[in-house]
């Protein structure tokens, strides 16, 4: 069983969460630390760091890296991540080296949806489309049980969509993408507005902020979700809206993809049903040919904020273990376990 | 190479276009007729009748039949089609038993998508999105070298994915789908009011369309291709306009997907680069992430108005060959067979 270990690493804008990953997908160890924003090669001591101290009690055989950005088809390379001073990047070849194990490096909501096709909400459906509703939204395919990454290493990313032409202005550059509307970002913006106006609702977020040891400017779309829970209108209107955009991009999704189920995770998915009953409404009404289709499943993710570490070791001891990574007889294999129903055991 | 043929049936809102194929692509014998199109019982007569007459000279193992409309996952069944009288019609088996022949039924645009990787624009492409602009928006997947249908058989319905909240309502009870402004529809919109307007321009579609046999109200958007390739400045405006919404909304199946390459075929493809470079254009512009990453080929299908029998045929032709259509290891030599780099000949 030790030889079938492996080190998740997922790399967010603002924490490393690592862990050493069974083949079920169990977490055996966690290490949690601050991201160095400012030099890349000081996230590389920080990665290293990591695998030494996971490696010490545990006979791990490879390394996956889960980050925000675009990484190339091969998987070595991160050739652009919004949040960190990675710009091609060979960060597969560097870790490799430093540690002597195999590295694999995806997007961080590839290895999300990965963990939730493997363990989690999406067992057993061989065509899944996971979107990651955080500050922006990431997305996942798996195709015929098999992660899809695209011509290039970059599908998935949903949240770059146009929903509205001439829209909302959008950090990549474009107007009306679809994560200006239906992600934390929406949230945090409007709960930033009340703030700064000084409503009873802005006073209600700033204590939540306060009384997690954060300032009144780090308010954001976890502290709208917590009043909406707590049953402020104000809070579930706001949340409310961005599920009807989900809606709406789903049936686009559906649309051009048909898949059997939709995975919903990442921090704005907290808000369960709050979120994704009008996005259920939303797509329903959306959906072109209702009447006449099967309609997919719209589930809340089940793995919440392991499922970029688990994914990401999960992908990295598949692959370490197959020769050839993209060898037909294997993916064959690998598909037709997934046919036959095989459902490994659940990680919680 | 007599036991390779099989039978093409592209069924079309007003024509049924069929033909013998061979495992080239070749067309080796056609028949045309009009579609009966009030009765579901006719055009099974209709399909019959082809099939007899083709087989008369030709020794043919399958059928493929592409039709418009949603067809279920295990390719049996048209579950809803919008030009004809079809309702959960068990199309398969109806003209499986007539003919005594194992028979396909796909979407015509899938079979126009799979005839365009296999024989045309999109030869050794593993991950191609094929896009049908005709009175509406067909589309088609091609992924990892399989035609992929999606979890319950209509993916590739791009027409309705929305790109305009509260546009213009279409036909499948929604408003703002992109089939609303990059396709044919759109041309024969404009068109009619200046016929209805009696404008210069006008008269010059109804000069044309009164040249080939119709009456005044049958100008459509083919009069105003052929008016703008002879440089009318009007008719280049409209396909400009269509050709940007294209290239808008090949921006989200490129975030979405990241194909190697985006197939555009129909009728409206007909105006070449009068549509292709404006669509290009607004596809560069509207790609998130450009500079940090490779850009999909958008490029004219090649086998024009034969693609759907051509593709219906040959789906149909390699599906018989297979026991189990679905097979893993038949699946893996397909696969590994495109990776090859295998190019099968051309047909023109």
């Amino acid at each position: 069983m030790a030889d079938k270990l492996a080190i998740g690493i997922d790399i967010g804008g603002t924490k490393i969460a690592a862990g050493v990953v069974d083949e079920d997908g169990l977490i055996l160890a966690r290490v949690r630390r601050d991201t160095p924003t400012t030099d890349a090669a000081e996230v590389l001591d920080a990665i290293t760091e990591i695998a030494t101290e996971l490696r010490a009690d545990h006979l791990v055989r490879s390394i996956g890296i889960g980050a925000a950005g675009f990484i190339d088809a091969s998987q070595s390379t991160v050739l652009f991540s919004p949040h960190l001073a990675w710009r091609n990047e060979p960060l597969r070849d560097r870790v490799s080296r430093r540690t002597g194990l195999p590295v694999l490096v995806d997007n961080d909501a590839n290895a999300s949806g990965w963990a939730e096709w493997r363990f989690g909400a999406a067992q057993n459906e061989p065509d899944v489309v996971a979107i990651t509703l955080g500050t922006g939204i990431g997305g996942a395919l798996v195709i015929d049980g098999q992660p899809y990454r695209g011509g290039h290493g970059i599908a998935g990313e949903f949240g770059h969509m146009q929903v509205e032409p001439d829209g909302r202005p959008c950090e990549c550059g474009n107007r009306g993408c679809w994560e200006q509307y239906a992600s934390g970002r929406v949230l945090s913006r409007r709960a930033a507005a009340e703030v700064g106006g000084g409503s009873p609702l802005g006073r209600r977020l700033v204590e939540l902020a306060v009384g997690e040891g954060l300032a009144p400017h780090q308010v954001d779309g976890t502290h709208v979700t917590r009043l909406a829970r707590a049953g402020d209108a104000t809070a579930r209107e706001w949340i409310a809206e961005v599920g009807q955009w989900l809606g709406v991009g789903i049936a686009n999704l559906a649309a051009a993809l048909d898949p059997g189920i939709f995975v919903i995770g990442g921090g704005v998915s907290d808000a369960d049903d709050l979120l994704l009953l009008p996005a259920r409404a939303a797509y329903s009404a959306a959906l072109t040919g209702r009447g006449y289709r099967a309609e997919a499943r719209v589930v809340k993710a089940h793995l919440g904020a392991d499922a970029g570490l688990v994914g990401a070791a999960d992908m990295a001891r598949i692959t370490a273990r197959r020769r050839r990574p993209a060898h037909p007889a294997a993916r064959a294999r690998v598909r037709a376990a997934a046919r036959s129903g095989r459902s490994p055991r659940r990680r919680r």
